[in-house]
């Protein structure tokens, strides 16, 4: 059996049935940018995969998942853009991601579950991270806090660029120039390294906005090692409101953003372009909303 | 843009490429038979796509994923069957699932990770469920445990069956014929749930081997809350050595299945059917092994 593993020369070929067999039902696929293993351990893919197979279930199409990091681009795009699939909701890709070029450039119809890198053009349904950065600024502010910093996402996903953007313009607007910025990439650890980060910065800072719930619950734990108490010593706010925001102690104050609605508007968008059907014009945003709990 | 929504009168309909596109590059299919919130909450799926999808990517094979309940598998199963994808890889397909009995049908490449159902004839790579059972068992009575429960997966997967199996007969060859069972479907409620109905049943008991470490876990949190001390009062062993059980208090002994090594073979295999390699007889069964921490 060891010996026949290893001499697995595996040959490309066309497939026996390809030229014969015909399809005659849809199906779509889900393209996340993002390695396989951060589709399971980042909870948001889940909430989102989960509302969208339903909205396509309810339809009778079938939806498969697909990973595809830049790295990985050009083995998903080929079967993509042959017509492996009907039709792509895509998930997260960052700025140049080959993969977003590539099928913006297909012509098959792909609806974007957030707003793609800029130069990328599909059509996509949002939500409000803008607005969502901006009410955590202000929510802060409220509460007289004024050493503040932040933990952004990474700079080249539009999500967590427009979130910075938000949060930065409103400081700005209160006279708040020169906030510290550390960068994360939406993991506990990230989110602790960061916070450590900002500390030997900004010593006395009291207030920290993350853009993610796990980002932020690692920033707690980095506070607590650190001897400072939330939110009496530090105020801390995330981003998402992931169940993990109700589990933190103090429970965590958080921007919710409507994953699952924005899953199921970007499906039946999606739903809708296959059929050729009537479709509405722009790409709706979603509002975002401010929830309000012990960390701050 | 509601109004078009709530008209989205969905057509099914023939996509537009369809009889002229080809494709020039293979792709394969991961199609766990569970729903889709499972696939993101149990961390078995995470190891074995993670693990399989690094071996298809290493051969340039993009790797989709799609979950298929007996609900779903009339959606799911035709493009399959008619050649959306050139290969499949099945998961968890418990009995008379239908899509494990369309695929063996349908002559496309399928491999099982897991052994198939009885009745469902597909080659497979499985791993020693029954003697993980009989190891289990041999390591209770080995610590002089005499009254001994199980918490079993669902009856009608193989896995689960046979894990049940080669403990019940360890059990019985040593003489203890009236072992109480109860039944969980591997989530950390169920083993909770499972292990207050032991309790019951088997007030005295002093043992129990629950067929998933997150189930087992789900047990301790029960026996701790009935005061019962765990190993001192009951010894907990559960399966799978997944990360959880180097996180309980006390840490979980356990049987290690060798997730990561079944899918990377069940994938191998897979890529040499597509690529009509000369394929070896037999279906490989890999070893499991037992892992003594504390709580036995």
């Amino acid at each position: 059996m060891h010996d026949a593993m290893s001499r697995l020369g595996y040959v490309r070929r066309r497939a026996p049935r390809g030229s014969t067999a015909r399809r005659t039902d849809q199906i779509v696929a889900a393209v996340i940018c993002e390695q396989t293993p951060r589709l399971f351990s980042e909870p948001f893919y889940a909430r989102l995969l989960s509302a969208a197979e339903e909205v396509f279930a309810a339809h009778g199409v079938p939806l498969v998942v697909m990973t595809a990091t830049p790295a990985t681009a050009a083995i998903a795009a080929p079967p993509l853009v042959a017509g492996a699939v009907d039709g792509v909701l895509l998930v997260g890709a960052r700025a140049r991601h080959p993969l977003a070029v590539t099928l913006a450039a297909s012509g098959i119809p792909v609806r974007s579950a957030g707003r793609p890198p800029d130069g990328v053009d599909l059509p996509f349904v949002d939500m409000d991270n803008r607005d969502g950065g901006r009410q955590a600024a202000e929510h802060l502010l409220l509460g007289n806090r004024r050493v503040i910093a932040t933990i952004a996402g990474p700079p080249t996903l539009p999500a967590a660029r427009d979130r910075l953007d938000g949060f930065r313009e409103t400081l700005r607007d209160a006279g708040i120039t020169d906030m510290p910025v550390a960068y994360g990439d939406f993991t506990h650890a990230s989110g602790a390294h960061a916070m450590q980060w900002l500390l030997q910065r900004a010593p006395r800072l009291d207030a920290v906005f993350a853009a993610s719930d796990v980002m932020a619950a690692g920033a707690m734990q980095a506070l607590r090692r650190a001897g400072r108490k939330v939110p009496d010593d530090v105020a801390v706010i995330g981003f998402d409101d992931a169940p993990i925001a109700r589990h933190t102690t103090p429970a965590l104050t958080t921007v919710r953003q409507p994953v699952e609605e924005l899953a199921a508007l970007a499906a039946r968008m999606l739903l809708m372009a296959l059929a050729e059907d009537e479709i509405p014009k722009g790409n709706p945003v979603l509002p975002t909303e401010l929830v309000v709990r012990e960390s701050t």
